[in-house]
């Protein structure tokens, strides 16, 4: 068996849009080895409820376990909104969403302290970005808005087509009346929607946590001392639960690059 | 046990979809029990690969087996398509898909013998309604498309905005070109956006086949002396694997009632 430090990092989402992470932690952490599992055959968790996405979080966890990871990153919104309390509680491992370091991130770039968050239809109902962000910063004003349409847009590639400004200008007018000065991509696939989703905010600063949490898996190796003691260049390894072949070709548009995955059976 | 005939009709789909066959079903044959299954926790299927569908189809029917059901109706196009054949192999007892019906009707009201199919990628895909046209009627030309936007259109409620018509607008815009006289709405979603479509393609003839399904359904029945012995108004009960009560939320849109669901662990 590996040593601590030289076990993988474990990323895991409901399907393609934490991949914009594994990026973001490749980038800050080469020399690290990675496992990025992506649940395709149950995708999405956007619409579904807490109790189940518990579930599924913990059977994707097992499945990490078994591969000897030495800390857990989950790199889906809904999946950080719903369940990871759960899971910190359950697993010795370190394990962390993308919801702390993306409202680290948005009240340290907010000057009015009035703050825009957009994500699933769960990650909104759960109020677990209002309420972190509170936690932190009693006195900031928080409004969110659900944008289920965001993820199916992205994943058949209408990227900028008519519809998604059409879309978008729905979606944000409300949350434009309020005058927020920054707004947080509160779903992994919306960092694709950026162009469209700027233009529709004006001068509205974006937070796209994925680089947020890469620096944050950096501290935390640190911290715990569990960074690993390789000089090589670090691997990642993808898995998906349906036919990776769908999967390597969606990737793409997230890693801008080529992959193979694997399939894994929970 | 109950006998044989007096046993409920199982119907099972990816989510709410299949509840605009389950409603045909309950209109052609008022005095039949029926067991509905809706896999929200797993929805959709429409982008998902042959083997995952057919798994998930074999554990739906473990349970339709558990409730003793004494047929089982696949309310999904992208189910049917992919999993039929495999299912029917399995069971002993009949098991209906939508395509056939939909096939059979297409053929009848065509005049020019040039039928469309929309569809889920994976249904458009499997080009199972190309085969069974073919196979009914060798001299006719099919032509597909895949509209994968539109479920999450449906399902967002999204039914005739001007979005959907754009939507519509570039989905079609091909299928028009062809000169199609007959059009089969391929999925169990589409007939909900049939003012949308229909307006789009004009004065072709569009296929639900929600009420062929259910006149099959009922032959089925007659042919295999399997029509119950009870005179009383059947009962619907409903099942589902993620929360109830998002799923009775939408389900209102297809079945046109108020309805309360049940969960269901496969």
């Amino acid at each position: 068996m590996k040593s601590l430090k030289n076990r993988p990092i474990g990323i895991f989402d409901s399907g393609v849009g934490g991949l914009t992470v594994a990026r973001s932690v490749r980038k800050e952490l080469p020399d690290e080895d990675i496992i990025y599992f992506g649940d395709t055959a149950r995708v999405p968790y956007g619409n579904k409820s807490k109790d189940t996405i518990i579930r599924f979080s913990r059977e994707i966890m097992s499945f990490m376990m078994d591969m000897n990871v030495k800390m857990v990153v989950i790199a889906c919104n809904t999946a950080s909104s719903l369940s990871l309390a759960s899971l910190k509680r359950y697993y010795s491992i370190p394990v962390v969403g993308v919801i702390n370091p993306g409202v680290e991130e948005a009240l340290r770039l907010s000057k009015s302290g009035r703050i825009g968050v957009i994500g699933t239809s769960s990650t909104v109902s759960s109020g677990t970005y209002g309420k972190e962000l509170k936690r932190n910063d009693p006195s900031c004003k928080v409004f969110s808005k659900s944008c289920p349409l965001f993820v199916p847009l992205v994943e058949n590639r209408f990227f900028s087509s008519p519809v998604t400004r059409q879309v978008a200008g729905m979606y944000l007018k409300d949350l434009k009346k309020k005058k927020i000065d920054t707004l947080i991509l509160g779903c992994t696939h919306y960092p694709i929607l950026k162009t469209v989703i700027g233009k529709t905010m004006g001068s509205t600063k974006l937070v796209d946590s994925s680089l947020a949490v890469a620096k944050y898996v950096k501290k935390i190796l640190e911290k715990d001392d569990l960074k690993t003691l390789s000089k090589k260049k670090g691997k990642t390894r993808y898995y998906v639960s349906d036919d990776p072949k769908g999967f390597s070709k969606v990737a793409g548009i997230f890693l801008k690059e080529k992959i193979k995955a694997n399939k894994a059976n929970l």
